[in-house]
């Protein structure tokens, strides 16, 4: 727990990332008379207009880390590719939350692999890889359809390359230009799904309930709750997101998402973080994640997860967001905008929530 | 309507006053993707914060408000006394909603009571004063008991005074401080209700599901719903509102309150702005009072006003926001803290919404 702090002492909340899901943190924090403080490399960052404080500088840059420590109470980060080092520096200073143990599992898929099956959970097929001859043993060890990715800095389909032949080797090798990488067997899944949860700073545990998602072109599409899987796989999902909760001594808000095959869940990967799958939250519970995410950085005791309403998020790409006026007169639909200036292809600008009475 | 914006261009929504209002107006606009510029005389107003721009100067510095208006795409403000001349004179350079008119009229006790007669609606028996011997023959008209309240600039009980008996007619004039005032008779009243209601850029109407209030002390304690009243004239309530909207070409959230009596409806006061009895739609209803004001102001479409939880708004004033930690640890409670520094008694803190799941 941080130090108790009289209300009339604004405590600040230091993010790094200014992107939108540090824009809904930042207002999630608002609600709870918390100010943020955003730690961002690029200008005109979609949290900046909400917050009551940032700064402009690169993860490398310790003189700036260093004031941004000084000016806040706790720190937390809103996407996993932030430098781990930057992430340990700031710990000698100020509480990082979720910590550099868990960030260092999320960065790296043959870590974060390796973790979930030590808990008990299945995953993919999965060899590392750091060559091509690697990547010729660890086909023939595989079999075929696989996927080659990136072990770190990969999101969105970012860094994959799918093998359906022998053919396909040299070409996939190319595509993660030399990087260390890992080689996942297909799995056959009817469905996705994701578990938002959380951890609190005092080690109490809540999840919401779990989510289905649709995936369009490697990004997320829609997130819809409630999923329409077994009741018991449902179960089993939240406690192997528990049991990975508390071996990475988390605390903050984390997603993990799983492939569901025939009776049977595959731990996908896991997100150090508020989730976009967690986005319908916002309309269908009383505390969203974000909402979530900040008590626990701050040492607050987490919020109630249970879901008011059915809710369908849908995400908003590029010129999709176009379309806000129509959605926006839609009947009970909560739509959300990031206030993105350029709306290139793919780029997530906004999402919105359709909500229908709670069925059972 | 507002000419059509590309969503690449960020909308900047101008308010003036920087309360706790004026905040959760702001955070509503962020969700909405749309900045706001906030124009307050204080210092370290609590919705500085969490918005994108902020200018401290007086209401009545030309310069200022000009500059303010440049920036902005349309204006609003966070309460009624806000001067006019200063909504008047920014209407010359943009939108300003609500406008002038239905804030003039807010402002007068004397307007408000009159518009509300001539739209059918009761109120209580009432004289102009403007004089002790106004007063005397006031008294003399109405009866006693009565209230004696100045004309204008009154909130949360402040410029006002009872009146029981013949005895208290000198010191009810000396509380006025000879502004002018009215003479209300005391209505004997059941409870007191409040309709939040809001109006179209494009003249459309929509009201929240009714409020039933509390007060103590002249301050609002609680705000519930559902209000406990017939439905009929939950009904009817809700028809005057609409009616004194259009009677005042109103654009965004207002709130008017009633007292209650033995099958009959007194309109007590309107508010024109977002209103602390309608805070409860935060945690309620997928769209807030903030967010449809905003809608309104930006000249969007309005959202639904259904509710999907009932739900018990409580206000912290002073040091009852001290107890935080208890209260963001009790179950189906959503906190909303104002991030203000000093806790001085009878100073609105935050509020809490407790939610249970809709009957009927």
């Amino acid at each position: 727990m941080l130090p108790a702090r009289d209300i009339r002492q604004v405590a600040v909340i230091g993010i790094l990332g200014g992107g939108q899901l540090a824009r809904m943190l930042s207002l999630a924090a608002a609600r709870l008379g918390l100010n943020c403080h955003i730690f961002e490399p690029e200008r005109d960052s979609p949290a900046f207009a909400v917050s009551a404080a940032h700064t402009i500088a690169e993860y490398s840059d310790e003189a700036a880390l260093l004031r941004f420590a000084q000016s806040v109470s706790a720190v937390t980060y809103e996407f996993e590719n932030v430098p781990v080092e930057a992430v340990r520096f700031l710990e000698h200073q100020v509480p990082v939350r979720p910590g550099s143990k868990a960030l260092a599992v999320a960065q790296d898929r043959l870590l974060e692999k390796d973790l979930a099956r030590r808990l008990g959970a299945m995953t993919a097929e999965f060899r590392a890889v750091n060559s091509l001859a690697e990547l010729q043993q660890a086909v023939q060890a595989i079999g075929l359809p696989a996927i080659l990715k990136t072990t770190r800095f990969g999101y969105d389909g970012k860094g994959q390359a799918k093998m359906s032949s022998a053919a396909d080797i040299k070409t996939a090798w190319a595509a993660v230009k030399g990087q260390a990488s890992i080689l996942e067997s297909f799995v056959h899944f009817k469905k996705e799904i994701s578990v938002i949860c959380a951890r609190g700073a005092d080690g109490h545990f809540a999840a919401y309930d779990v989510a289905e998602n649709v995936h369009l072109d490697h990004i997320l599409h829609t997130s819809s709750v409630p999923a329409v899987i077994d009741a018991e796989l449902a179960v089993e999902a939240v406690f192997v997101a528990q049991r990975m909760a508390e071996a990475l001594d988390y605390v903050g808000v984390m997603g993990v998402e799983f492939f569901v095959g025939d009776g049977v869940l595959f731990v996908n990967e896991i997100a150090p973080r508020v989730h976009n799958s967690g986005h319908w939250t916002m309309d269908g519970c009383l505390i969203s994640q974000f909402e979530q995410h900040i008590r626990a950085v701050a040492g607050w005791p987490l919020g109630p997860t249970s879901r008011h309403s059915d809710v369908v998020m849908t995400n908003l790409l590029g010129d999709e967001s176009s379309n806000w006026q129509v959605l926006a007169a839609q009947p009970q639909t909560g739509l959300h905008l990031y206030g993105k200036r350029d709306a290139r292809p793919g780029r997530k600008m906004g999402h919105f929530n359709r909500i229908t009475p709670r069925q059972g």
